[in-house]
């Protein structure tokens, strides 16, 4: 079931996940491509973007954003071509990158968060990564919050995923020592090999802790936090005089359906963050630093461009296919920045 | 036993406490006054600081400090003369404030964390308080890293101590509602009436959390941690997006012995700090701060002069009740900056 120019297949969400999510939770149906209205324009979309904020938002828990509702579209960015346009400013024949595209062949859009792309670009889909969402949080978070200092040792999660990726080659970049944590051997291989970390260590060994402290001699100065649960554990003990703690995500949290047994570590927390003087900032990418947008694609696009920042994707052929994409993404399965290609 | 000529008087860390401090944890002893070298000079001690932080130093626990040795001097700021110097820049007469005095009536120092007081000042105790480490500390992490905008709900607890009082009454003078916390009506009293809080809750009733999320319709923009326990447990679920939270102490839970028991809430943290993009930044005022001392005096001096920033001190007459002065403190029994005159 390809994508047609006269139905527009959707995913909804079809019921709340307890704890991971599963195919039942998604359903696929089709209806009327819709015809744009004055100041919309109709975006035909090529490829549609997976990412771990996906399962927060199909909890009706309190976050940073509204929860779909149940039968509503699953939220995601999408690089698109404009099909037609009352918009001014948008013609037939352009390509953009909408962050409110949506499960779905077909988006109507008013241009709030599209941003326009060169129709020559060689890899439109780097849009959804290391050039969009993914890698401006990595980016910003690790300049902005971070501040890493030349020699200072920075430490990220799900290294070779489009946000940890991107964290590591940029503080490589800034004369960082760098960590990386990844799940299993090829993954962390690979952020060594071809990312140029100093050293990368598997999350599935029960040794982490003891690997981590090994490979931090020095303590953590930065720890660019992406995965939440063991590895912050893990982590924890490392943290230097005056270190800095950016949270953009807490991935290995999100299918939790309950806390975790005692003692409650909270205090333990408060009582740490005050002996080492630490900051910890969470933030939301476009919400904290929508206006540095601009700025981090001028940076990033010629480091990009020169190999300097690499970059790996993980396609998935066919919208139908998103849900076990997400699924797979939760648990890990992905091996880079999972983009899934619904057309041409 | 007075303070002498002749005899130094010190109160030594003779145990570590577990739990709340006990007075057999201290001992008073008495040895020769000091000599100074070259480069010193010799102090005598009119006023001494207690503070909580002093609780840390007590125990052997990892912190931003070394703990204090056993048989060593108990640590503390204090207000002294000049008795002899042969270190340039001081003589006999000079009147300065020393971060390095001690429990005890004489000592030595090189200069390093000596500032100069006027001799004339109408109050030098207010060196070890609102002038002091206690009222930096609270001007500069609301400043700093709470960042009050006009109009923002600023809260913060240990509403009448010196770093509490200093908070409130800054806050308000930079155009926010503030919402303190206290032990007990008299205090509570005293910060509405006298410091100008908006409200002030007891934290002794159970109904904290109601009373506070009533006492905050618009939620929590800044919350100034210095108390921990359940104080914090009641904002939590206030925090608004973008919140900040300096933390610069946990009076309520120096005196634990063990974490509490589950389920662990650490996650749970984690969570909020993302779901609400919270700051989170702990800090030890000279550590992070020392260099902007003078501009925190030239802005606070006038204030308190012109009765812009209310000082309410807790005054304990003698050395030798010390001890019970901080076993005091760390119960909250004090009501004011907590200070201790040693001699004329």
């Amino acid at each position: 079931m390809p994508q047609t120019q006269d139905r527009n297949r959707q995913i909804l969400l079809a019921s709340r996940p307890v704890g991971a999510p599963v195919p039942e939770n998604f359903r696929l149906v089709e209806s009327a491509v819709p015809s744009p209205g004055p100041g919309q324009m109709l975006l035909r979309h090529i490829w549609m973007s997976l990412d771990p904020y996906m399962r927060g938002r199909m909890s009706d828990a309190k976050s940073y954003a509204e929860p779909v509702a149940i039968n509503d579209v699953m939220p995601c960015g999408a690089v698109a071509w404009v099909v037609e346009s009352n918009l001014e400013g948008y013609q037939p024949g352009d390509l953009v990158m909408s962050y409110t595209a949506g499960w779905q062949d077909y988006s109507l859009s008013d241009g709030s968060m599209v941003f326009r792309l060169d129709p020559n670009m060689p890899h439109p889909s780097q849009a959804l990564g290391v050039l969009g969402m993914p890698g401006f949080t990595g980016y910003m978070g690790l300049l902005d919050i971070g501040q890493p200092k030349p020699g200072e040792t920075v430490v990220v999660a799900a290294a070779t995923g489009p946000v940890g990726s991107v964290v590591g080659q940029v503080a490589k970049l800034k004369g960082c020592r760098v960590v990386g944590i990844a799940g299993g051997p090829d993954k962390c291989a690979y952020a060594v090999d071809e990312l140029g970390f100093d050293a990368c260590l598997d999350h599935r060994l029960d040794s982490l802790p003891e690997d981590l402290a090994n490979a931090c001699p020095d303590g953590i100065d930065v720890y660019f936090e992406n995965a939440g649960g063991k590895v912050f554990d893990a982590v924890m003990p490392l943290l230097n005089p005056h270190s800095r703690v950016p949270v953009c995500g807490l991935i290995a949290q999100y299918n939790a359906t309950e806390l975790p047994p005692g003692p409650d570590r909270l205090p333990q927390l408060m009582r740490l963050l005050l002996s080492q003087r630490i900051r910890m900032q969470a933030f939301i990418i476009f919400d904290n630093y929508g206006p540095h947008y601009p700025e981090f694609l001028a940076e990033m696009t010629p480091w990009v461009a020169e190999g300097k920042v690499k970059v790996r994707e993980h396609r998935i052929e066919g919208l139908e296919n998103a849900p076990q994409g997400l699924i797979g993404l939760l648990e890990g399965q992905n091996f880079g920045k999972v983009v899934v290609k619904i057309a041409d």
